[in-house]
């Protein structure tokens, strides 16, 4: 029988071989990561269906590409020439909600804002929130160990982490971790599929950590005349506070926002510091107010008003969408240790300068996580080159400062190169001895995280 | 050249062969893991000495078990015959606290309060408290994943690990993580190697993320005349605050406290709860004062007062010792998930009748985290066996209700049996493939976790 023929058994109207369908399928929000021509897409509806589709790639030694909403932005997801792309769109569903025990038992093509939902109306809480938590899956947050704005008081994806369950590449079932809040039987398997990119196992279930929903939180947003200054704020912040939330939008990110769209921001500040408690009481908001004016910034509002706090949070929001309003962007992602934070936005400013690009800095400033968004003109490749390498430029410089190349997008395909760089030889031939203990064919996700 | 004399030119003085001395470091305080005899005891003082030992262990085939100050219980430091144990005395220095990054890097053999204290002094924390906290080594709360009382709000070891520095078994020097808060640059070598109790590498260096010192915290102590009732409070109280505390006696290790040193406790109580919250205020004490009237409690003391709060908190630390003027006691230690933790309480007891022992139980109820103590007679052969029996139910019947046979122990000699029942057939075949991806060999503390 002709493999695909094989794989239409399997997965009965789970499979798609037209073209047409096949091109959303192709790339991640990696838009510049070459996506290459699946054979088809497999969209499984249970474990059953992974496994059986597991254990026929093993047998024709075929690629697969697992992808979860294609909302990652480091090509973890980008399709390879004749590979399966496996699309978790069918295994969407919510499959508990303990309460009494805190936790939600969930498929991986559910949406991580689905479950916000679904626990909100229980009275908990899913903390994790990347930008994209809308729309992207919790398969794909668990992938590449999804961070967001709350990680600097509430922790990763992988803190929330109980349990999983996988399917090896050759179709066996691995369970990790469980229901229990501490468990430390055996080896941290569970860690270590979270953040693996879909390279070691095809993630089918995910016990999930919730929390009791979080107070209300209290606002402020600063301003900074130098990059310096807001970086001791921050500090001081973080050494003072348990702060909700405490971001940094550099200059060019503040003019983009207001060009598109005017809400009276200082245009002329170096940095705007956007910050949240969610501490019962007002004593953190006057500590951060006290923090940044010590610093020598100047305090633009403050409330204890969460529809109020919301609002102010308009500015940081919209970042993104108003760099794009002036090119195509390049997201890259590194992480500084902390005392770094100033340092690092200044050799983003020197990088932009260097390379003749514009660079908008937003920052998970408490985490030292770092998002500069690389803009050029999509027409034109010369613009194009000086991008990369101003993207590669910023890793290079955040390993430079003891840093990393990637605090929460991943490395997908973007980012291989400098991985090898970071993590040295020894590190590198032991991810490839582990990569080979769980996929010995290489066939789950190759040429992403590492070239094995 | 015989290969201790090889050994000798490798580490000076820090090689002992001396029967008397070696005696002291055959066991931990898993006191009934049988301890074999080393053919020497290391003692190295640099990664470099560790690295050349790990050459010398694969060129002659040599076992290495590492080990911290000897306080595990569940035999993970346990030496084997033949074996050379590696003890981090030696590698005890604190290299650096950046209270800026806040972070310290400390070499194994730091013990957990040097560093606590440390921190304190610099207005920063370090949270992980097991109970052996003022005697054992950092490298061994890491090699274990140590958790303790503070677990509930600020997580267990794992939480607070940066990066490592580790020799594998061929001598490799493997650095995983770095000081940046958020990092998910390839897999997390970081948290498969904590954990891992030795198995895996030799740990040579630690940075540890600390937290600012937290605010004083309020006391509350409760007595139920059920245990249902007391799950019920606990259950309550999860749901409502941030304890940073939430503890259980149950009634057999209130009465060995009691007779012990006489404090007044109800030694009719079926369960007395011991909590704290160490948010601003009072707020959190007022609510977990009504969550344990709500359940049926009798609130027998509260206090703002930190000092006072300690004394309410010496029953609970005076319980393993209380107990131990019983008998000979096997410190057992199961996780189950919340709303199982009253049925697991009962269930401890019926095995305690059904074994004819005395079980009494402390518990990290907050987690689900329990501690039942098996105490029996050390010299009556027949007891032992009883209570080794009620030892293993005890796993066994936490695994029923769906938890783990260790919540923070570690697995060690003592519990690899029931691993196997926990892990399953595919967990543990990739766990077998995982130590094999580090140590080919086998020689890194072989026989403890898995059989390799």
């Amino acid at each position: 029988m002709n493999p695909l023929d094989e794989l239409a058994l399997i997965l009965g109207d789970g499979l798609v071989t037209d073209r047409d369908i096949m091109e959303g399928y192709r790339r991640d929000q990696a838009l510049w990561a070459p996506g290459g021509w699946p054979i088809a897409v497999a969209r499984p509806a249970s474990t059953a269906q992974v496994q059986a589709l597991a254990q026929w790639a093993t047998r024709h030694r075929t690629a697969l590409v697992p992808r979860g909403a294609g909302t990652g932005v480091a090509g973890g997801a980008t399709a390879t020439d004749g590979c399966v792309v496996v699309s978790f769109e069918r295994m969407n569903r919510i499959l508990a909600i303990d309460e009494a025990a805190m936790l939600a038992v969930v498929q991986p093509g559910v949406l991580n804002g689905e479950l916000k939902a679904a626990a909100h109306e229980r009275g908990l809480w899913y903390p994790p929130d990347p930008s994209s938590y809308a729309v992207s899956t919790l398969g794909g947050n668990v992938a590449t160990n999804a961070g967001g704005l709350c990680c600097v008081k509430y922790g990763v994806t992988s803190d929330y982490v109980l349990g999983l369950e996988a399917v090896l590449a050759d179709g066996t079932v691995l369970r990790t971790g469980g229901r229990s809040r501490k468990d430390v039987a055996g080896y941290d398997l569970t860690r270590l599929l979270v953040g693996s990119e879909g390279t070691l196992a095809l993630i089918t279930e995910i016990t999930l950590r919730l929390r009791r929903r979080p107070p209300r939180a209290t606002t402020l947003v600063a301003t900074f005349t130098s990059l310096e200054a807001s970086g001791r704020a921050v500090a001081a912040i973080v050494r003072s506070v348990d702060a909700s939330m405490l971001e940094i939008m550099d200059r060019t990110a503040i003019r983009a926002v207001e060009r598109f769209r005017p809400l009276g921001l200082d245009t002329e500040a170096a940095a705007m510091l956007i910050a949240q408690s969610d501490a019962p009481g007002s004593a953190e908001l006057s500590c951060m107010q006290a923090a940044c004016e010590a610093a020598g910034g100047t305090v633009i509002a403050t409330t204890e008003d969460e529809s109020e706090g919301q609002m102010m949070l308009t500015a940081r929001r919209l970042a993104l969408t108003a760099v794009e309003q002036l090119g195509t962007v390049l997201v890259d992602d590194v992480a500084v240790p902390l005392p770094q934070l100033p340092e690092m936005l200044r050799r983003v400013d020197a990088i932009a300068a260097a390379t003749q690009t514009t660079i908008a800095t937003v920052a998970h400033a408490g985490d030292g996580n770092l998002h500069p968004l690389v803009v050029f003109d999509g027409k034109d490749a010369a613009a194009e080159a000086r991008a990369v390498a101003a993207f590669n430029e910023v890793m290079a410089q955040a390993l430079g400062l003891g840093g990393t190349i990637t605090g929460e997008h991943g490395v997908g395909t973007l980012k291989r190169g400098l991985l090898t760089r970071q993590l040295g030889a020894a590190s590198l031939a032991l991810h490839r001895r582990i990569k080979h203990a769980f996929d010995p064919g290489g066939i789950l996700n190759p040429g992403k995280v590492i070239d094995s």
